[in-house]
């Protein structure tokens, strides 16, 4: 729902929201949680999975592109988007540790429902991104199983939480608690209207920064052994038929989100963003050689980009807002941004 | 000398600025101008050179890495800085349509004072960067002159105009007259100081979405029919020895300069960073094949990437507030910032 | 012509060679050349341009990609092909220090013919690519003029010489008479021909490494201080409907043709290959916004990378086979690769 | 061991080779691998690791540098190496389904050795590399556990097997049985002798295309529905003083080798090179905060990229020289090299 109209924290925005206001605005888009939480055992973390379309992913592949806006992170299925353009299974996110365990169960999803992967055909590139979420959680103890993937994969429909929930669960970001954040945004070409959406899972920056609308949050500094060593994805999702690169060169404009609501891209943060259209499917077999595709005249992405830039700053807000104050490991407590407003 | 400290528009700064609040403050870094202007002929153009030291540049070279945050540009010599993590001779910056010009005469400079050059070594990397001031500046008439480029490698010092000089001349930002701006700041490292300092040349963002300090400044919009077909050149240099990948991970980060003053990254802009450190110095010919180096741990880079942000943001603003209103062709007006406050 | 079928050199070919066997076989290229050569004032070198298609290259736009094989070279207008994905201006190539004199020819070229440039619309991206014939050629003298580029522009067409000319005039490669090569095959998709070619400028590789067929031959090794301080630049088209993605992709691959005649991509090498397509051409100006475009599906392009492996392999051989011994500054002499066969 | 001096397949080689002609001639690399064959379960894959030096590598890292050949692939870690310049971390070979395993059981190693992982540090980028062995070994069966991925981690040491073994036992090259492959060389430097090593797992090119210093091999042709669905991945290693940069120049060069043998670069092969140097070492906790380092003088680069070739080539060829002829899964023989000698 990003941030609802009546709430305490206004973002100027030119561009109507969707529906919903959530990345699953754009026609196909699902996205599915699971939410890990037990205070007693230290448990805060979780995972979130977007789908681009809700067909057979593998057999009709959208196009994608992604970038990496600050490397020290360990995403997977990165190195096959940039070769060839296009995404062929759900995006998870999770904690560090656990990229393993869901790449595992992504790739036992993905077998399930295609019987000629490695066996007439090729293996599947499986995404998974990832945030340290281990100030709060006990990320050693590697508390993501396979079965919790296999729920998020298979509980994906078009409304979902917001704040500490799926991979967000245990995550922080500017002093605050962080965690999953969406918003989206019209815009109309030849006299259509496609959308944007965007989810991220927020837990960058450093205490102190955060900036709502060019104003700073006072917000109290936590005693914070792991600063900065924080990351962020953004997923940017839309049905406007833009190519590989189109995608890529508007993730790429996530930054100017992220800027604006306070992060200078630190060292150590594991800052990923991939964009994805299922303005055109890209089919894993065809009957031509040559395949009919669209492509949005360059000259009028200003608009889009304006509008990622809008969409990743609600989102980004957004995750803080629904987001409540967390105690986790080692008695760390990350309080919530409706503490500080 | 960046902004004064006393003037209208005030910039928050987490860290000390250098003596002159110029690129210049780092040791050994000097800069030449030559302003082109005549109202009668439509002539609001130059040339704005920068020497990473002041000694020998080809026999010496620099280390440096370049970070293209928009592509859509003609800069010249960055595919051998991605490959050599070297800068063999001064970075020039003109107008669009004369980087042929400036790349002329830069190679003649070199060939001077390099008689190996071309006979019994290698050719020479001549670096040109380029922003469209055709808003304001008759471009298609050719009006850089290899001689002005000569004057201005030869005249170049450590003091320097900012504002609607050198390159800067022509240029517009935000909807107001850019041009050239410079900061520095003061970096502690195993007890010792060291300078970052910023020189760019503004041209980039839609009028209307200028902000400082996070609050958008009223700017009249101009009739203008080649908005966002800007670009921005932005230097960074250091003395602190900072390797090649960590110049360009260092010049990645001008991106959140741009975005605090108001930038989305447009579609028609060429952005590009080049950074530079003169704290090793790699030579063209050596006696030993293994060169000792000194490189900073990147653990503490959150401090160079954060004064990085600042420098930047400072330099766009500066280089509004030193500009003056410009009438150029086609009776085009842009006005100052100045007019604005 | 490429290596005429009844030549003493034979390369074995799985694909069938087009009519002309020169990249002008790909219809609407063109190519034209000047070569500069006067002994007694040690001159041996030249231009080539190669346009992508017949018609207005700024208005109607080919798809484009480039690979950087070894980055130390100076090749200007790399930037913005990766960034838009098009080529907008003919290719040219010329020696090194003399790119910036290309480029001012190439941008009063692109000014002549489109009145907006500059004024109602944004500049213009000329690529400009070199390679370094300080060996045979007075390449300090500076002797390539505006006026012998224009020449090269405007008598551009579908006949053109290999060899010792044009650009390649004063280059050498694995220590023989190196220059301009061509070569092009037919490829069949959906039951329709497109070409693919070939046009190479070849200075690149060290003495005594030159391979044909796998077979090292015996080449006299000439007394070489500027050993390795060669490049290639190496140009394909094809009618073939690619995307920019896909283009890149297949520059990339003109390394096994590099590979396959001796070179192991030495350091001091500025080995850079453009593939351009103009089976789908991009609008400047475009009354929808969103375009229609074809894409060859990604599953075939295993001919296209092996086809562009022989062009590449065939077009170096057949610089070789066609350049004549030539006797250049301070009394060097680079013997024909005709001489040692 | 490389190619026997007495063997039937001869390479010509440049440069000296090592000890024992493994990448464990690099003083402190150690190898280690698992094995998993049973042919009545269709089970032929395994593990194979990497250790760039034999102390704790998350305390005192490697610089690191990869190049991505071509990107049909599915390898892990290659983002932050991109970044940071380092490797924290073994590299680990496996098959394309069980890159997650690998994964899981690496940080679990790492998290062992290492108790402040996710604690009061940072979390730690494990490297996993991949083929795809679907040919012959029933991959979907997902066969490799964790604790094969511990054993060949616990086991490494300075001498291995090649051939049909670890990560290779299933894969196929060329149309025969592919499979690990090492070499390595001895470059002398300032009067002082380094060493470069190759290990790769072979799995890539068409049946019929095999060279042998540029001879074809009759092989006979496989009935393959999989063909082209392979992959190369090449770790290169050495105690040469080569920085990030270098190191990533070098990993590019492997190409040549992989050229050499027949490879054209097919569109559906994950092809990766991995490159690191044990010449420098980076701490992970430091008392300085500026590093002293060194860097090998990049004109002497040239005989590191030839020897970089010629080892890629002999591994290669010592890969298929060193594997068994091979029955798996669907009835499918992989016959070795030495059947067609």
């Amino acid at each position: 729902m990003g941030l609802p109209d009546n709430c305490a924290v206004k973002l100027q925005n030119k561009f109507a929201k969707g529906g919903k206001n959530l990345i699953t605005d754009v026609p196909g888009v699902k996205v599915g949680q699971v939410t890990l939480e037990d205070g007693e055992k230290d448990i805060h973390t979780g995972v979130t999975a977007i789908f681009p379309h809700s067909g057979n992913l593998f057999r009709e592949k959208v196009m994608a592109g992604a970038a990496v806006i600050n490397g020290f992170g360990k995403s997977t299925g990165l190195v096959q988007i940039e070769e060839m353009g296009t995404l062929e299974a759900p995006i998870l996110m999770t904690n560090t540790l656990s990229v393993g365990t869901a790449l595992n169960a992504s790739v036992k999803y993905m077998l399930r429902d295609n019987e000629d992967i490695g066996v007439s055909t090729s293996t599947v590139n499986c995404v998974v991104t990832e945030c340290n979420d281990g100030t709060l959680n006990d990320i050693r103890g590697l508390h993501v199983k396979e079965e919790h993937v296999f729920t998020a994969l298979t509980c994906a429909g078009e409304n979902f939480e917001e704040g500490a929930v799926g991979s967000g669960t245990g995550m922080r970001c500017l002093g605050v608690k962080g965690g999953i954040g969406s918003a989206s945004r019209i815009l109309s070409f030849d006299n259509r209207d496609y959308t944007i959406g965007c989810l991220l899972m927020s837990n960058f920056g450093a205490a102190g920064n955060l900036k709502i609308e060019g104003k700073s949050i006072a917000t109290r500094r936590i005693d914070d052994e792991l600063i900065d060593r924080g990351s962020v994805v953004i997923v940017l999702g839309t049905d406007l038929p833009l190519n590989e690169r189109q995608l890529k060169r508007t993730a790429k404009r996530a930054v100017a989100g992220l800027v604006r609501v306070g992060s200078y891209l630190g060292n150590g943060s594991g800052d990923i963003a991939i964009a994805f259209s299922n303005g055109n499917l890209v089919p894993h077999y065809s009957q031509t050689e040559i395949l009919p595709m669209k492509m949005l005249h360059d000259d009028t992405l200003d608009r889009v980009f304006e509008a990622t830039a809008e969409v990743v700053e609600e989102a980004v807000i957004s995750s803080l807002y629904h987001a409540k104050t967390v105690k986790g490991i080692r008695g760390k407590v990350v309080r919530s941004l409706k503490e500080f407003l």
